[in-house]
């Protein structure tokens, strides 16, 4: 065994591995999230680490230069471990740490977005706070030596004496600290209870007499971000709000390789980890610190997420996703409380899914579709979700259909070079000059630019296009002191040039055509969804983005680029997280959750690979902007 | 920090430890057992271990002899740890080792006892197997790419489809497993249910199709031995039995030193964890393997335990049972399933209490009293249940009440300086030759004599009276080479002589007095609850006497030493462990526990320590056999 020290930021984690073993699964077994979207298999060259004492075997492959070669850089995933140590975990390879919990900027933006959304709701009916949730203050008869009643039945005949309710049934948790609590507070306390649906009054909790806040939390876990809210089931008041990446990342960027890998022996537990014990109970912990909450008091439990990512959540056997028939094992489930997850929170928390449509359109989709309203309008609207899928919902009152298509992780900075996520030292948006070609960017946070994120990538391909440095096919077709090329002569245009305390930042041609698949994917899922019902763009009335990635998001230059569809700009609304918001409103109103189960039961779900003449689609929107340019055409 | 080595029948635990610790405490947090019935106060003299190598500070304190110490006996409670060490712990003072399973000779004898309770209990309408758990098997059609409802989905319909119940409640487990299961067995499956009250199915588990059982478990926790059965709640067969001590013995002998144990600053965890993990869970692991059967697959739990033993188990806070005005948390509850328990069994399995009737007269007692059936007959039993605590109930079908005496752990060879409970090498009966005083005796298994069980101690104290050795207030009063006296004068009956491969067994005058206490005792509680209702010895019809220490226990010996009022031998019946067999019964029929609740709600409960004349009585009765002989001479 050999002693392997992963450092970051600061940050340390000592292991021992034995010898021959690869550096990425030496990491994995620590802790250590080093991304490999492509799941370890040595082809994306993300997992890009730097030895700084010690040494390696291997690890040397293509994906590297000579000079960073020389300056210690490894491929993780090919490195075999012969000696003792130490690796330096660059930010971009694992920008999200173990354990650690980022700021979150997308949802940062959403703040206001949740009383926008409570409102607007709240005219189609849906009240924000109808739970049944509420806090019940009692005061208790002392026990005497002529009253010897135990607590529970004590606490049973106050509760009946002040609500009438009769059928009572305690937590387990009240039951331990009962006798505690109220001797520490003269036979006064506070029962955090729901009246369940079958009459019956469940008592979670017994708390000293002056508490007033429920706790529960909603979660949207992504299979690159996961982001949560830590709100209050009696006000609705947002208490805390935290984001991370799903530490999934260290099994592959995409669903598939993550139910590839979780079906491995072992694997299941290790992917339930991974997003359970490592993504989201370090931002439960970092929420509750925040707002003085103990996690335990978390009553109430929502998650939004697609129908992998809740699979792989709740331990369930994903195989049957990504294996005809494509059969999940639910849409929708009320099997799982507090006890099934290792979060911390109340034992009997209920969780609550947004309800999955099929096995590639999930509970997110569901939840965002209730934030968009589009169920409520006569008129036609396409919602947007950009994620590493991205999935499409089109309808109206009377009918709504969906689909799903691979855009792949480019949207997220996942198969670009100089790719990250939209977190600090991200590049988020462009201009260059058309004359001189040098940049001016953006950069998220107060840091030196790291990389681009998705919506950087977007604006870099499209003032490459719009300059004419780049051809519809995505070649460099002009030259300048920008413009480099490799060996084997794949062109690339610098963003920031590298010095010895910055490394390049660039956009190649390779990258070009990787976002390029990501876009045409989305647009032709768009078109080929309205061909199916024999409409096109113009009998769209709205298109509402939603996604982590569209913060930064510039709708011209994605219309530009022929990535949405040309309407008029105010035909367009970026809506955030949607997922995120839309898993808050179920947490908060059972209105809401009942709205959701008709938007899912009433989604037609659309296989796109079965729909004639979307290949042909997909390719002529593999172009810049299209082989069709006029549909991009300002008008 | 010091390596400290514990030996003892060839297992060895090794822990690290600080200078200046006691080696119990060094033990305790080893999860070591060793037998401290005074809690390590210094007092008792039973935490007696062996130094095999290093050495200890102190610990030769006036309980052990000169050779004792010679030899390297220390008591653990008072010696200090200076440097490395190895111990051993004698058989007798940790007879129920960390994580060790053994056989129970009290309820070997029960094994038949389950069946006849069975047939008795069925003539008062109380039937056997009337619960609500059954198993369905289900053959459910494949999905196809025409047919992609969710596994959970198809189930419910087959169910719905099967049985006419359309509200089904699927537990995380089942979720869990059953894309796997279904796959690997062509989709037809058995599925253990539970009718609830409420009108729904709920759904445990998902197993291979042909699978027939449904294992549960039924647990005594005794304040010093736990006993438990897995049987099956289908067909009521028996698939296993253990029993083992509890390990909270670490902590005293005693309910009242277990609470204040309990009491300090992380000792309700310790003490939960003790009778959990470290005595119940390999009981159920043993149990399991020994019958193949998987824990996780024990889908119902029912505990009949003392109120104290019930309050530690789940972890309650129980101060309150031993201050005024004495009131536990519960008497009955249902808030506890197996997710609460760290046992390992299925974590939605309903845990079921036998009721308590107040803070010293619990669960273990209604499930004994339904046992007896004294509560269907007209004529008036007594039911006296020997443990650590003495429980006593007395009436009819028309009334019955009950009471609780501290009896000490005299019966099960605690404060008995060659006391051990009924296990192997116990001496556990015994004769005495009027003339030459030689003893004749009998040993539990193929075991040379380690100490005396209750049983044996009682005959020993009977036959020493009998032969006159000893005078009716316990005194040594006949010289002889069995007869020995140390420093003090503190004279002792050998049984079997020293040597050096065997210790030397005896019992002193100490001992004498300690026993007659507890004798006196349980006789003045049964004349004080009789003078409470104006009635007397001769109005009892019956005496059921349950217990693990009756199992080898001789009626007429305890009746002449006046530990049993002088009924005809016909008038006993020795009813064993009825609190195991009470909770077998109320596992496998809701009938059952309909009773055992009518019971306990029947039961009036008598405050011994405040009713005239008990003291009297008391000291009457620590006699041998009374101050009134007459009251215990034969016919």
């Amino acid at each position: 065994m050999y002693t392997i020290i992963f450092r970051q930021n600061g940050y340390e984690i000592k292991t021992q591995a034995p010898g021959g073993q690869t550096l990425l699964q030496a990491a994995r077994e620590a802790g250590v999230d080093i991304d490999a979207p492509c799941s370890g298999s040595g082809l994306c060259g993300k997992c890009r680490v730097k030895l700084l004492e010690g040494e390696l075997d291997g690890g040397c492959g293509r994906q590297l230069s000579e000079e960073e070669i020389r300056s210690g850089i490894r491929l993780a995933c090919e490195s075999h471990i012969v000696s003792d140590a130490v690796i330096e975990i660059p930010e971009t390879a694992g920008s999200f740490r173990y354990g650690i919990v980022t700021a979150d900027f997308s949802t940062r933006r959403d703040l206001s977005v949740f009383d926008t959304v409570s409102e607007e709701l709240k005219q189609e009916g849906i009240e924000k706070l109808r739970n049944h949730f509420s806090i019940l203050i009692l005061s208790l008869d002392e026990p005497t030596l002529e009253d010897t009643m135990p607590d529970l039945e004590r606490v049973r005949q106050k509760i009946l004496e002040e609500t009438g309710c009769g059928h009572i049934r305690f937590s387990s948790v009240f039951v331990r600290k009962a006798a505690s609590v109220l001797r520490e507070h003269g036979f006064h306390a506070a029962l955090p209870v729901e009246k369940r649906e079958d009459g019956s009054l469940f008592v979670y909790d017994i708390l000293p007499p002056d508490s007033k806040v429920i706790p529960a939390a909603a979660v949207d876990i992504g299979t690159t971000t996961v982001a949560a809210v830590l709100t209050d089931l009696c006000t609705g008041n947002i208490l805390a709000r935290a984001s991370a990446g799903n530490a999934q990342i260290r099994y592959g960027a995409d669903v598939i390789n993550r139910i590839i890998a979780a079906s491995r022996p072992g694997g299941r537990e290790l992917l339930r980890k991974a997003v359970e014990e490592d993504t989201i109970r370090p931002m439960i912990r970092q929420m509750c610190s925040d707002s003085g909450i103990d996690p335990a008091g978390i009553y109430r439990l929502c998650v939004a997420s697609n129908t992998t990512m809740n699979h792989l959540f709740t331990g369930c056997f994903a195989d049957p996703i990504r294996m005809e028939p494509y059969v999940p094992t639910f849409f929708k489930t009320d099997a799982f409380s507090g006890h099934d997850l290792a979060l911390g929170i109340h034992p009997d928390a209920p969780v609550l899914f947004a309800p999955n449509v099929g096995s590639y359109v999930g509970g997110d989709i569901t939840a965002g579709v209730l934030v968009s309203r589009m169920w409520s309008k006569p008129e036609f609207s396409i919602f947007v979700d950009l994620g590493t899928n991205g999935e499409i919902v089109f309808g109206n009152e009377d009918f709504m259909m969906c689909c799903a298509c691979s855009a792949g992780p480019a949207f997220e900075g996942g198969d670009i070079h100089c790719g990250m996520r939209a977190t600090n030292g991200a590049i988020s948006g462009i201009r260059i000059d058309p004359e001189t070609m040098e940049p001016e960017y953006t950069v998220i946070g107060d840091s030196a630019p790291l990389g681009l994120c998705g919506s950087g990538i977007i604006d870099t391909v499209c003032e490459l296009f719009r300059c004419g440095i780049i051809s519809p096919k995505g070649a460099i077709i002009r030259e300048g002191r920008r413009i480099l090329r490799d060996q084997s002569g794949i062109g690339r245009f610098v963003i920031v040039e590298g010095t010895a305390h910055q490394r390049e930042i660039f956009i190649d041609e390779v990258d070009i055509a990787n976002f390029v698949r990501a876009k045409g994917a989305i647009f032709s899922a768009i078109i080929t969804m309205l061909k199916c019902v024999d409409m096109d763009v113009s009998m769209i009335e709205h298109i509402y983005i939603a996604g982590g990635i569209g913060s930064g998001l510039n709708i011209k230059n994605a219309v530009t680029i022929g990535m949405l569809p040309r309407l008029h700009e105010d035909q367009y609304t970026y809506l955030g997280n949607t997922s995120l918001t839309g898993a808050v409103c179920m947490l908060l109103s059972d209105d809401a959750v009942n709205k959701v189960d008709e938007i899912s039961s009433g989604l037609t779900y659309l296989e796109l690979s079965t729909q004639p003449g979307y290949m042909d689609e997909f390719v002529a929107a593999c172009f810049l902007p299209h082989t069709d340019a006029s549909l991009f055409a300002e008008a």
